[in-house]
């Protein structure tokens, strides 16, 4: 018996020999958009043109002054800015702010990396280990990511593709407030949905914030991403929301500098913010030349936002046009943003977008775009819908959806 | 009665209205090195000259190479890089580590924002909330907040000033190892002991990582600075260790470049890199002008490395040999990296930083330290020490040291 037991303990052994991974690197969800990167690969193999409506990656030139400011470095040692962002870049940031009719100091400013590290750092400081956050659904997919890596639960409350995703009745987000409740966060135009929040509906926000003692988190970064004259009303423009409104943002968007990974943390709680210098300073510091860049990018000049408004306002109102015309889609108007949801005559957009990739082209071409499930936490919901991202020309879009046209004709499921 | 009780509401109310900082955002630590930082700030007002020996920011200029690669760029627009790091940068890498007899592929590197991003989803991906991870103490203070921000709680096992630091007996370890424990951390060369471990010592830490099924995570960020003809022993050299090695590495130190925030996350685990590539999802890609800087960065000549090693053996020899001379000073020889702890004839090193900073001055220049209990986990350890570290000029050493030698002669505490 004894050389089985031996071979029985080597089994063993061998078995023990691989660490877990944890719960928390299990549940932590594959990017939505990302997990049909390997169909598309494979389509390119192919020589497939791939038009891309799936991404959120701007093809907006960046500031020639903020590239230049980069060019013209004469960094000798590449050394470590203050934990908070340099403070030359937090005093512009804060007139940039000022112009927006949003008052804040330099000192209620901390630069991250990337808008990404400031909702981490967010959540870090208002909520712990199984507390609540509710968010209106469809989300902006990282959100679950962040809250899983933080040990916080997301709890969705349902906008809807006919009332053009507005903000959802109070009611409905007071059914959802319990005592684990720490903050509503919203996304402001929102991604993935194009809604622009009215001053009212921010009110509202305000008012149950209030009420129920929660902090109110908005993700503005596509605050510069209005159209049809309307006006972006941020969170901080709300009185009496000091302690309770936390604001992220990101240069991103606004100068089409995705790469640079700068975003910033904006409150006038100081409480807030001295707990957030504190996971600021574990990770030492905000990438330096990327400061330069956000930093020369805040004197560009208005006919570049006016240029970029014009343009994506074209993209958005031929998308829609050309979208409507499809029988069997619906879609709203997005005001914001550069995102629509549509809602597609298919039963499963998973499976349908990886189709068109896999099976489908138009005289070999085909188009990705993002299931919308993935924007959802309530299981099932948004199964028929899909985010298309209008980042490409306009010539591009019209083939896109030409295509996606052609495709749904041609689509069986 | 309906006045008073109205107003006792409205005090209710204003009381209520203060949302609260989670108990994680209340435990993350402050830094032990910043948190001095207003008396530096009070002793610059008062025109004192401070000499650094508190911070690991060093002098040593970045490869002109590197930074010549940021100017000559040509982004028009600056785009996400992949969320794993550009591909040519870890293509380029793994020929890095190649030349460090570690047999790595791309795929098995992913890039992060500095080594404090590898740290947080290496944390993310083998612990969950109350996991422990066993580290000789003392440690790298950030270690203590990225285990807070992640829910994990530091056990630490304690090397000692008397031995130089080296590895704790492995007794130590197995009695601290429980079902909760994931994994052992250490970092080689270290911050803040400069002691770096040799081959055995690794060994015997594979050793106790595969019998008790523990990760072995290993920062190795100072890699290069190893003194005195020492090579360094990663444990990506060590056989059998596939599944449970997981190495942490960043351009910060090597290339003096700590303000690109460029790190990464190395291991040939699959599934550890499956995982680790959701949380770098979350947060869409590494910066993009750091990652052009890094890539350049490898084309280094040796030449660069010998100075700097030349340079930084002759200031440790100078320091030490002259915190030997002063009375009751106690300091090993560190081996890597470009720190040292040092044993002070004092009671409590945080009040004798602070005293240096606000009340000492020779000649109008004073010194300051990082108190060591940062440093530690056990509560009162190394209350007699400092982390020095040596990235002043020789000359500024030769000062910074006198001024310690005359501040310890007229302290009394």
């Amino acid at each position: 018996m004894i050389p089985y037991l031996c071979l029985y303990n080597a089994i063993l052994t061998f078995v023990l020999l691989m660490p877990a991974i944890s719960k928390k690197g299990l549940q932590m969800p594959e990017s939505p958009i990302r997990k049909l990167a390997p169909y598309a690969e494979q389509a390119y193999k192919e020589n497939k043109k791939v038009y891309h409506l799936n991404i959120g990656q701007p093809d907006i030139k960046s500031p020639q002054i903020a590239m230049d400011a980069v060019a013209k470095h004469s960094i000798d040692v590449l050394a470590y800015s203050p934990s908070e962002g340099s403070n030359a870049y937090r005093e512009k940031l804060a007139g940039y702010y000022k112009s927006k009719n949003i008052a804040v100091t330099p000192d209620q400013i901390i630069v991250t990396t990337g808008g990404s590290e400031a909702l981490l750092f967010t959540m870090g400081c208002i909520a712990d280990i199984g507390d609540e956050i509710i968010i209106p659904e469809p989300f902006y997919a990282n959100y679950i990511g962040f809250a899983k890596a933080s040990g916080v639960a997301v709890v969705p409350v349902v906008s809807k593709i006919e009332d053009n995703f507005a903000l959802p009745p109070i009611e409905d987000f007071e059914l959802l407030i319990t005592t684990k409740t720490k903050a509503i966060l919203i996304c402001n135009p929102g991604n993935p949905t194009g809604y622009l929040y009215s001053k009212e509906e921010i009110q509202k926000l305000a008012k149950i914030a209030l009420k129920h003692d929660l902090y109110l988190v908005a993700d503005e970064v596509y605050r510069e991403f209005a159209y049809d004259g309307a006006s972006h009303y941020s969170i901080l423009q709300e009185a009496g929301l000091e302690e309770h409104a936390i604001m992220i943002d990101s240069v991103s968007k606004r100068y089409s500098m995705c790469g640079a990974r700068i975003g910033c943390l904006v409150s006038r709680n100081p409480k807030i913010m001295a707990t957030a210098l504190k996971f600021a300073q574990a990770r030492l510091s905000p990438p330096t030349f990327a400061q330069i860049a956000s930093e020369a990018a805040l004197a560009t000049p208005q006919s570049y936002f006016d240029d970029v408004l014009e343009e994506y306002t074209e993209r958005r109102n031929l998308l829609v046009e050309k979208l409507k015309e499809i029988p069997g889609v619906n879609i709203g108007l997005p005001k914001g943003a550069f995102y629509c949801i549509a809602q597609l005559p298919v039963k499963d957009t998973d499976v349908f977008a990886q189709w068109l990739l896999e099976k489908f082209d138009l005289n070999g071409e085909t188009v990705m775009v993002a299931p919308a499930a993935g924007f959802y936490s309530t299981p099932g919901a948004g199964k028929n819908q899909v985010r298309i991202a209008y980042v490409l020309n306009k010539e591009s879009l019209v083939k896109a959806v030409d295509i996606l046209r052609a495709a749904l004709e041609s689509y069986n499921d």
